[in-house]
């Protein structure tokens, strides 16, 4: 209640004015969503809903809708893009919960828990084949080329974390390397499928997808931050999973680097994941105690303000909004 | 050597023709899908090496190249198109071995048992990727079309399969659906995107199709018979393995309904998958006694020959070389 307090963050209005702005189209995105994932057999629109439907914030669909929003598009091209966008986002979660073994996601158990880890993998497939189906519906093979690419980038990101996991000399540069496939791949591709299908020149696509690309790494890294943070309620999964899992992520290499004589016990936890009860609370100790987490949030906003300086030949309230939202992804850390 | 015995089936002097009109091009589609399945991330080719380069007869990339060349094409899209078509199988194959917990696949251990089901997931989907980017560079999106339906259908068939595993009443009608779904429309996108590729007029396209569905069916029927009698090596996989994995075929089926009273039998072995040494054995020799193998394969010719007669519209040496193909389908349950 101090007058002198640091401003406080508020993650929530700096979502506002792209949750506004982007509403209408939205609803139309999330129709085409839940008519594209029905099929006669039951277990593919049951499970696909429970991860779809239920929760996430629809953020890389958004990202598409705002960039051929802010290009002035003049047909509704998006819409099939921004819902191939999320089937590709909702596939790769499917496959990923597998491979991490993960037991909670968006704040439920994780699908394969409930229908089993061949369902997840086939529904998975399903919704990944059914986002192309929605792109060649828009006949744009540029916004295929994008999406495609992204695809197979995200895959190729994937694979190269599970060889590269439990190791704790992992190079700081393989570990942005590995997010910068796995996650802001698609953001990437969701800003510019969006500019793409809204005709943009050629510079708009690219300063689009380069704001996309940012405002990814800015989310992956707040996202490997708060798992040494926040509650399982706000972060939707587990606080700690990441370090269970023995996930080598920013805020851990940082904490390992500053803390050789810790070397057996990083050792043990991450590499050979043996573990106790106590270890994420001193885990969570050695990194408050170098920093590691401030670091990785100062990394983010530094993407954050990557991505808003992406967004200099564009104006008007379209611009505002995407600016916000780059405010939103390091909000959610402070 | 009686002059009056019936004639030996020879399934390889079946697949000669096809195999002699298509070596030039295949030659050119391997090194194709060699280029396209690299990665810097290493286990990416070593997995996709092992499945793709060690075995299998390319069977539906030589129907992309055959249907091309049997509507005279005067481009190379084909070549492309039919690397795409093999990345689909393999996915579809690295995931299927998953979900069927297979042990052996061509002849060699599954990916899933050298590498973990982890990284079969994820370099399943790298494969599947790099199969729509091959489809993009094409620039044809009928072909697009076609392949990402074709995806799309097989994908859900394999859910439909696995929500019906061990179903000993299941109705003939959704056991064609399934294989109809998981193999024949993968044959048939095959045959309609060469057709596509060419430039062909609709109704070879079309005819085509047809061709490609009915050989699909005639395929997986033939297999589905082999699995209650070839040996493992003619197989590349292990005999029996349908009936260990309590999966429902047609052979299967039919004699599930011509033996009532072995009704506790069938629901011990296939419903509750409890199953000792001796009733592989015991479950062949129903089998035999009711005539199912056999009439299995009555229906695979009958599929062959619908192939056959899809080609009616066709001439020369590539129509022959497309109902030798047919022909082969069938030829290997003799």
């Amino acid at each position: 209640m101090s007058a002198v307090a640091a401003p406080i963050a508020n993650p929530a209005a700096d979502l506002e004015p792209v949750l506004a702005l982007t509403a209408k189209d939205m609803a139309r995105v999330d129709a085409l969503i839940l008519d594209r994932m029905q099929s006669e057999v039951e277990i593919i629109p049951a499970l696909a809903r429970h991860l779809i439907s239920a929760g996430g914030k629809r953020l890389r669909p958004m990202v598409t809708v705002a960039a051929a929003r802010a290009c002035g598009t003049g047909n509704d091209n998006h819409l099939k893009l921004a819902a191939a966008v999320e089937f590709i986002h909702a596939a790769t979660l499917l496959h990923d919960d597998i491979v991490d073994g993960s037991s909670l996601r968006r704040g439920k158990p994780a699908a394969h828990l409930i229908w089993g880890a061949a369902s997840s993998v086939l529904v998975g497939d399903f919704l990944f084949t059914r986002s192309f189906e929605l792109m060649v519906e828009t006949g744009s093979l540029k916004a295929l080329r994008s999406l495609a690419r992204a695809s197979s980038v995200i895959a190729e990101g994937e694979v190269l974390q599970l060889t590269r996991a439990h190791d704790i000399e992992l190079p700081r540069e393989v570990y942005l390397e590995i997010i910068g496939a796995k996650t802001a791949e698609l953001f990437a591709a969701a800003a510019e499928s969006g500019a793409i299908a809204a005709v943009a020149p050629p510079e708009r696509v690219r300063a689009l997808r380069d704001y996309g690309r940012h405002l990814g790494l800015a989310f992956q890294l707040v996202d490997d931050a708060l798992d040494y943070e926040a509650e399982a309620a706000a972060l939707g999964k587990n606080a700690g999973d990441d370090f269970r899992e023995g996930k080598v992520t920013l805020p851990l290499l940082l904490a390992i680097a500053a803390t050789p004589e810790e070397g057996e016990f990083w050792r043990r936890t991450i590499q050979r994941r043996e573990q106790t009860e106590e270890d994420f609370a001193r885990a969570k100790a050695l990194l408050d105690q170098t920093g590691a987490v401030a670091a990785t949030l100062d990394e983010a906003r530094a993407h954050a303000e990557a991505a808003k300086a992406a967004l200099l030949g564009f104006d008007g309230p379209w611009r505002s909004a995407l600016e916000r939202l780059a405010d939103f992804s390091v909000a959610r850390g402070s």
